[in-house]
């Protein structure tokens, strides 16, 4: 690889010669690993002309360069970084820049320790044999062919325009359209393009949403065990976090306290356990929030992949009010790393968030956009969620049949889908352990407690997703599970 | 097109018999617009199965439909809407959803109005035979064919997991290196894979410091003029901001207000002026820094496109405390759609910076974070820059010999390259007036006001850029400036 001449900077701060400066230059390049051995050097014409020095300095310190072998000439070919060079050190020097002399536990604030941004889910899970992880894509089911034909199109010449332009404000029509023609009629709802808002995931939403309605002075209720991203979300606005505990039938209105601001919950598939709201259960919400005046923001996260009859209509289709904020997401369904999601309300609060989303990030690129706009629209979408439904509804019987015949505890029954199972381990039995303990036998589960906000909050819940792992892993996996179970007990 | 039976769903609300309820869920979808003529319905089998009613129903619903030619049934093939269905009205019908009876300026908390997000740059701006406008791509420059390809190749089987992946906390090893090893050394900057952040563009990685350096009882420094989306982040952390003139040598340490807690420049190319700062100003920014403790956040949005010799080091480079935070951006050099920027700074911050990007949007896209890697590493990108210097570089010689021609007044005369002329109208004239006096002659260009926080600011300056505007075409672009500047003269 040839070394761009741009890329060699003179300090200015430095002392010495200019040979000595650039000699100095090209040894810390290569003591800090920035130059590699048997990568090029720009000819002493051009490095001379960039630096607007003469060209007999560059060679002089060139020369000097090869005589302390870290670099050698090859005849006309000319200069390269030594293969006998001197290593960068374990710990690499770095001449520029001096370590921080900032108080930084004062400059930002005294925050918390960021800790584990990936809540024990580790990053190589595709190593592990068994991966009862949730969330991530499945290769063998997502439709990769048509997805590239997709992309392909949204890259050619005719969509430059979209893909490269800074788009402002706007998102891109075609996915505009087909989320208010397709995904939400599919729920029950109607919108128009001014009530929909294209997001940066549903996590995105989640933050604009819980932004502009939340302050220091106003209240949010969270189900409890919930999705930990929204406690995050939530600690951020510094609003007073009010946990309502989540039964078989997911957040009951009787249980709120008197008079909240804003409600966040996961009526159609709890996060985590999976229960579903029932239609009463959602009228009582409902009314409950044009009595007490308070605002509903329903995160809807899971809806395209529930299984069997048609779903429950969304709390967005049947609020009377316009007091439902709607948050969806194409994560489960396509790929979380696709970073696309939406939101629908009420004009004004969707004009309110796209001024937000302005400040904070622009838009969703318009590639990615485009690219969904189109695997939506042609129908590949429509395909790949039956094959996906299909998929995981064969996985789930598996599921049942293996948790039944090993005699595990399933912590939540639930009648319509998803792609994850929430389990209890018997009394005694630390789930955090058995996580650890699964881990070198290449059984990937995950550990309920992060997603209990309350500090005394139970140890001995876990989820086993199947959106990951092949039906004839899974009673293996199991097995495993219920093996390592025993092992634990008291 | 085949319309989906899952994206019906009977209203739980509604009175009446089932055959009567979906009679109308069909009946408001083509009054909505939602189903099209000529589009096909799901069989009536089909559609039974999904709602759980009998094939009866469906069929005797159906028929009222053809009868009322909502519907036109094509003997065996099946039902279509019809193509003299009832029109949708001009105001669509919303039958789901009702008007919001929230008081959403009280429950937003009374923020003004989001206003012009895109500050008057018309969507349309391609359709201009004269397009001065700052900011956007120019597909004759962009290198698409290889562009294409390292998306494709970031599209395959192998890579299937960086794109897919929810990648939590971490961003692309490859873009990353890309940035610490040839990126930032261009500017005199050695930095750690631990000290360097990949952003949802520099819009977004302004927002980040700004979020986690400021809050009510902190101050920021602006330039006056300055970037507007900085003005808009300064102002959601509710800040005191004190604006400081620029001159033609940039922000001087000089001007600053006593003990400020963040400045905010762009020292390499001011926005708008263009000014330079000096290396000395550069020194002496950076003493006070030190001197009274405040923090430094560096926008080098449009470093890569200097023009000319090596340009003077960023002041991050030059940091001998760790004070500064470096913004930079690829939406210059490659294009803004594209959403990808970076920022730089001690590994605490840097930290803090990444949870919070985490909370707000998880992380950049995957894939495009992969692709712009490829494009970078392979070295597309350099060829690439060089052919925008030379471009610019002669853009720019067209540009500053029409000016002279025409006797235009440049505002702020710079050596140093960059893609924008910021100039000024003679006295008397409005810059806004001007601004929209050239539109209906196809002539685009920035009018200066929103560059300045003070409500009496001069209208008197406007930008010509030349980084979407053919050399050709600049010469009467700019005859025709000149020529409606002498009719705006009093």
């Amino acid at each position: 690889m040839m070394i761009a001449v741009e890329s060699f900077l003179l300090d200015p701060l430095q002392e010495g010669t200019l040979q000595h400066r650039i000699r100095q230059m090209v040894a810390e390049g290569i003591l800090s690993g920035r130059l590699r051995a048997g990568e090029r050097m720009p000819s002493s014409r051009k490095l001379a002309l960039h630096l607007g020095v003469s060209r007999l300095t560059v060679t002089l310190a060139y020369a000097e360069l090869v005589a302390d072998d870290y670099l050698h000439a090859e005849g006309r070919s000319g200069y390269f970084v030594s293969r006998t060079a001197p290593q960068p050190g374990k710990t690499q020097p770095r001449p520029n820049t001096k370590p921080s002399t900032v108080d930084w536990a004062r400059m930002l604030g005294h925050r918390p320790p960021s800790g584990d941004l990936n809540r024990g889910k580790p990053r190589n899970w595709r190593e592990f044999s068994y991966p009862f992880i949730y969330g991530q894509a499945d290769p063998s089911l997502f439709d990769h062919a048509n997805w590239r034909l997709c992309m392909m199109q949204s890259l050619g010449l005719k969509d430059f325009d979209r893909m490269s332009d800074d788009q402002f404000e706007q998102d891109d029509p075609g996915l505009l359209e087909y989320i208010a023609r397709h995904s939400l009629p599919r729920r029950g709802i109607l919108a128009r393009p001014d009530e929909i808002l294209v997001t940066l995931g549903a996590q995105n939403a989640l933050w604009l949403a819980a932004q502009l309605l939340l302050n220091q002075r106003r209240s949010a209720v969270i189900e409890e065990p919930g999705y930990p991203g929204l406690r995050d979300i939530l600690t951020q606005t510094r609003c007073r976090m009010v946990p309502v505990a989540i039964g078989p039938r997911g957040l009951q209105a009787a249980d709120l306290p008197p008079h909240p601001d804003v409600v966040f919950c996961t009526p159609s598939h709890h996060c985590p356990t999976g229960a579903t709201m029932p239609l009463e259960a959602r009228h009582d919400l409902l009314r409950a929030a044009q009595e007490q005046e308070f605002l509903i923001v329903e995160d809807d996260y899971e809806f395209e992949i529930a299984q069997g009859r048609a779903p429950l209509p969304a709390l967005k289709s049947l609020d009377p009010s316009g007091r439902v904020i709607h948050v969806g997401s194409f994560s489960k369904s396509l790929f979380p790393g696709l970073r696309l999601g939406f939101m629908v309300g009420p004009a004004p609060f969707i004009a309110e968030a796209r001024a937000l989303r302005a400040t904070v990030l622009r838009h969703p690129p318009g590639l990615l956009q485009r690219a969904a706009a189109l695997f939506l629209s042609l129908g590949h979408y429509d395909v790949m969620l039956r094959r996906l439904s299909r998929s995981f509804a064969a996985r789930r019987e598996v599921m049942l049949a293996a948790i039944s015949a090993e005699g595990l505890m399933i912590a939540n029954a639930v009648e319509n889908g998803g792609s994850s199972i929430w389990m209890r381990a018997p009394d005694g039995v630390s789930a955090t352990a058995l996580t650890e303990a699964l881990k070198p036998q290449g059984v990937l589960i995950e550990r309920g407690l992060p997603f209990f906000g309350a500090t005394d909050a139970p140890d001995n819940f876990y989820r086993i997703a199947y959106s990951s792992i092949p039906s004839e892993r899974i009673p293996e996996g199991i097995t495993r599970i219920a093996r390592t179970l025993k092992t634990l007990q008291p």
